[in-house]
C-alpha cells in the first residue's frame, strides 16, 4: 500500500471496480480519463453528475472543474436538454436516415457562426478534425497540413501522442509550426511550398502540462492572409473551446474567420456529436469525400446540440462562464497569496489553468489537488480546466474553501 | 420532376426537408444514409422507429429490412434496452470517468467470446477497426496489413472507399488479397516479408453490390495458420455481423478464433458504441496506445448494450433472427418462381441480399424495392439487409405481400 494513500480507500467500492477493470481491460482504462495519470486520491469510477457536482462510488460529491473534460457545459441533467432529447428518443435515435431535427441544428449554426455556410456532423472531436483535413485536401488537391508542435487535435494515427502503431507514413505530410510565432509558421509553409492543403490550430494553445496561451490576433491575421494567398484551408480546431468562448467560434473573440472548423465536447452537453462548419468554397470538397457512421445520423443528440445551443444563446453563456471562471481565478490568486505561494493563472477564464512556481514534477499541484479533492472540488494539475453554466457563486466559493486547504497542504510541504 | 416519381412526393415534408438540407449540408447528406443512393420513392427523412417498423416524416410506415443499418437488433424501444438507459441515465452518462456498467460489460463481452481476455470501447465501428489495426502495429512492431480487395472497413482515410482527399501515404502498408482465396493471401503474407503486422477480414464476404459470401472454413483455417506462423494478428472485423451470427463472435460459426475483434452496429441496440476484444498476447499493445474520445465513456450506450447482450442470449438472438431471415427468404423463392424471374439470394439469413438475374444497373432491383416500398416494405437493392429480433412471422408475411408488388412490377419491365 502507497504510503500517502488514506487507509479507507483500499476497502472504497473505486477500489474493487479498479481491480475488476485490470482484468478486462488493458491497463484498467484506455486515453485521457484514466484516473492513473491524476493525482492521490482521485476516483476512476462514477456514479452520478448533477448540476455542476459530481458523485463518486464511494458517495463523495466534487464540485467539479472538469467538467467530462469539456462536454459539460449546462451542468448534468440540465431540464432544457432533457426534455428535447426525452421527447426525441420517444420518436426514434439511429433510424434508416436523419430525422428533422439534423436540419434544424443545422441551420442553427450556419445562422450562428459567421463563416458557416454548410455544416456535417459527426460523432468525435477525432471524426471532425480528421474529416475536415481530408476536405482541405480534396478541395485543393494538395497534400500538406501545417499543425502547431505539440497541439492535440484526437487520438487516431495522424495525431495521436503517441507513436506505439504509428508507421512514419500516417504522419508523411505533417509540418509543424510554433503556436503564436510567425516566423515558424512563415517557415513551415514556405517547406510545404507548392503542396500546401492547410493549416490546423486549436482556438488557443492549450498544450497539457504548460501555461495556455491566447491566440495572438497578429498571428491569427498572418495564418489567415497565408492560407488566402495559398488558396489554402485555415482549420480552426475548436473541439475543446467551442460553445465555452463564443457562440460564433472561438476566434470571433479575435475577429479571424476560419475556412473549416471542427467542434464536439459541449456542443450538446454530454451527449455525443462533432461537427465541421465549412465556407462555400470547401462545399464541394466536403460532398466528394467518404466520411460516416453508424450512429452520426442519431437524432437525440442532435436534439441536445439544438437545446444547448438555444440555451446559451438565451443565456449567454459564454458570459455566464467568464463570470464564475474570474471569480474562480480572483479566489485563488486570493488565496495563494494568503498563503504566500507563487502561482501563474492562465487561459481564457471560462477554461482556466492555474500552475504553481516552480514545480518540478507537479509535486505542488499534485498535492493540491489531492487536498483539494478531499475537501470536496475536482481541479486538475496540469490539464485546462472547464466551467459550466451550472456553477453558482456558491459553488465557487466552497470550491474556494476547498482550494484553501490544498493551498495549506502545499504550504506544509515547505 | 422524373417521370416515374409520385406526384405527391413533391408536396411532401421529405422533399421539402430535403431541400432546406442542401441548403446546409453539402450534398444534403453525408456518407451511407443519403437516400439520393436509393431507388426511387424512398424517403430520407424519418420521423419515428418503433419495433421492426420505421415512419417516416410523411407517415408512411414500413416493416424494415435495414434496421437502421445494422444497430437495430431487437428493435426500436425495445423495453429491457429503454429500463436500463433510462435508469443509468438517471445517474449520469458523460462524467469525469466510466461508470461501473463499464467493467459489468467488458466482463460481459469477455464471458461470452471464447478468444476475448479483454475489451476496449470506443464509439464508432471504424475506431475499432483503426484502434485494432495499432495495436497489430504495436504490439509486433511491423507495419504491413492485409485486406481483401473490396472489403469496407469504415470511412476513414486509410480504408474509405472514396480515394478524394486521401494519400497514397494513408494506404501505403496495405496489402490486398481476395476473400476466401488461399492462393492470394499466400501471396500477400509473402509480399509482407518480415513486416507483417496483421490481416484484417470482414466476418463474411459483405462488399456492396454483388452476391455475399460466408468464409470458407479451409480459408479461415489457413489465415489462423499463416497469421501463428508470423506471430500476427488475425483481426476480425465483426462490425457489421457481430451479434446478429453468434454471440460468441462470428467466425464460431466455423471455428475460427481470432487475435482481436472489432464490433459496433448492433452491440447496444441503437445506442452508440463500438468495441475491441482482444487475446493476452495484444493486451500490452493494447495498453500502449493511446486512443480515446470525448464520449468513449458515455455510460448510457454501455447500459444499452449490456442490456441488449443480456436479451439476446436470453432469447437466443441469432437463431430468432436466422428463422425469421430464412421465412423471408422462402418466401421471397416462391414468389419470385411465381412471376417467372430469377433470382440469387445470398449470405447469412440474418443479413440476407437478394439480386436478381442479368440485372445491368440494378434495374430489376430497384424496380422491385420501389414497388415494395410503395406497398409497405424497406428493402435495399444491392446491400445486404437486416433482420432484428423484433421481426414476426405476420411482419415477415406482410413483407412479403409489399415483395409480390415488387415482383409484379419487376415482371411488368418485360
Amino acid at each position: 500500500m502507497h504510503a500517502s494513500a488514506p487507509p479507507a480507500l483500499t476497502n472504497s467500492v473505486d477500489t474493487a471496480l479498479r481491480l475488476r477493470a485490470r482484468q478486462v481491460i488493458p491497463g484498467g482504462l484506455w486515453g485521457h480519463l484514466n484516473a492513473a495519470n491524476l493525482p492521490e486520491g482521485y476516483p476512476q469510477f462514477f456514479a452520478r453528475g448533477e448540476g455542476c457536482r459530481v458523485i463518486d462510488v464511494d458517495g463523495r460529491e466534487f464540485v467539479d472543474f472538469m467538467c467530462s473534460w469539456g462536454p459539460i457545459v449546462l451542468g448534468h441533467h440540465h431540464p432544457a436538454v432533457e426534455d428535447a432529447t426525452r421527447r426525441q428518443a420517444a420518436l426514434g435515435d439511429t433510424l434508416n436516415g436523419p430525422a428533422p431535427v439534423l436540419v434544424e441544428l443545422a441551420e442553427l449554426m450556419v445562422e450562428l457562426i459567421p463563416h458557416a455556410d454548410w455544416c456535417l456532423f459527426e460523432k468525435n472531436g477525432g471524426d471532425a478534425t480528421t474529416a475536415a483535413v481530408t476536405i482541405a485536401r480534396a478541395g485543393t488537391g494538395r497534400k500538406k497540413l501545417l499543425v502547431a508542435r505539440g497541439s492535440y487535435h484526437g487520438a487516431v494515427p495522424w495525431c495521436t501522442p503517441s507513436l506505439a502503431g504509428v508507421t512514419a507514413e500516417d504522419r508523411a505530410h505533417i509540418l509543424h509550426y510554433d503556436y503564436n510565432d510567425i516566423a515558424s509558421l512563415e517557415a513551415a509553409v514556405d517547406q510545404a511550398g507548392g503542396d500546401l492543403a492547410g493549416i490546423l490550430v486549436t482556438a488557443f494553445r492549450h498544450d497539457m502540462a504548460r501555461a495556455l496561451e491566447m491566440p495572438a490576433p497578429a498571428f491569427a491575421r498572418r495564418m489567415r492572409e497565408l492560407c488566402d494567398a495559398a488558396d489554402a484551408a485555415l482549420i480552426l480546431d475548436d473541439v475543446r473551446a467551442g460553445f465555452r468562448l463564443h457562440l460564433g467560434g472561438s476566434w470571433e473573440t479575435i475577429g479571424v474567420a476560419p475556412d473549416l472548423a471542427a467542434y464536439s465536447k459541449a456542443i450538446a452537453n454530454g451527449y455525443p456529436l462533432g461537427a465541421i462548419t465549412g465556407r462555400d468554397r470547401w462545399r464541394e470538397a466536403a460532398t466528394k469525400i467518404f466520411t460516416t457512421g453508424s450512429f452520426w445520423c442519431e437524432a437525440v443528440p442532435m436534439a441536445a446540440a439544438l437545446a444547448t445551443i438555444t440555451e446559451l444563446k438565451r443565456i449567454e453563456g459564454p458570459a455566464v462562464m467568464a463570470r464564475m471562471g474570474q471569480r474562480l481565478r480572483d479566489g485563488l490568486g486570493r488565496l495563494a497569496a494568503k498563503h504566500g505561494l507563487a502561482i501563474s493563472q492562465s487561459g481564457p477564464p471560462q477554461m482556466p489553468l492555474m500552475l504553481f512556481a516552480d514545480d518540478t514534477g507537479f509535486a505542488k499541484g499534485s498535492t493540491f489537488c489531492s487536498a483539494a479533492l478531499k475537501a470536496g472540488a475536482y481541479f486538475h494539475p496540469k490539464h485546462n480546466m472547464f466551467l459550466s453554466c451550472a456553477h453558482t457563486e456558491a459553488d465557487i466559493d466552497r470550491a474556494l474553501d476547498a482550494a484553501d486547504e490544498g493551498f495549506a497542504a502545499v504550504a506544509r510541504m515547505g
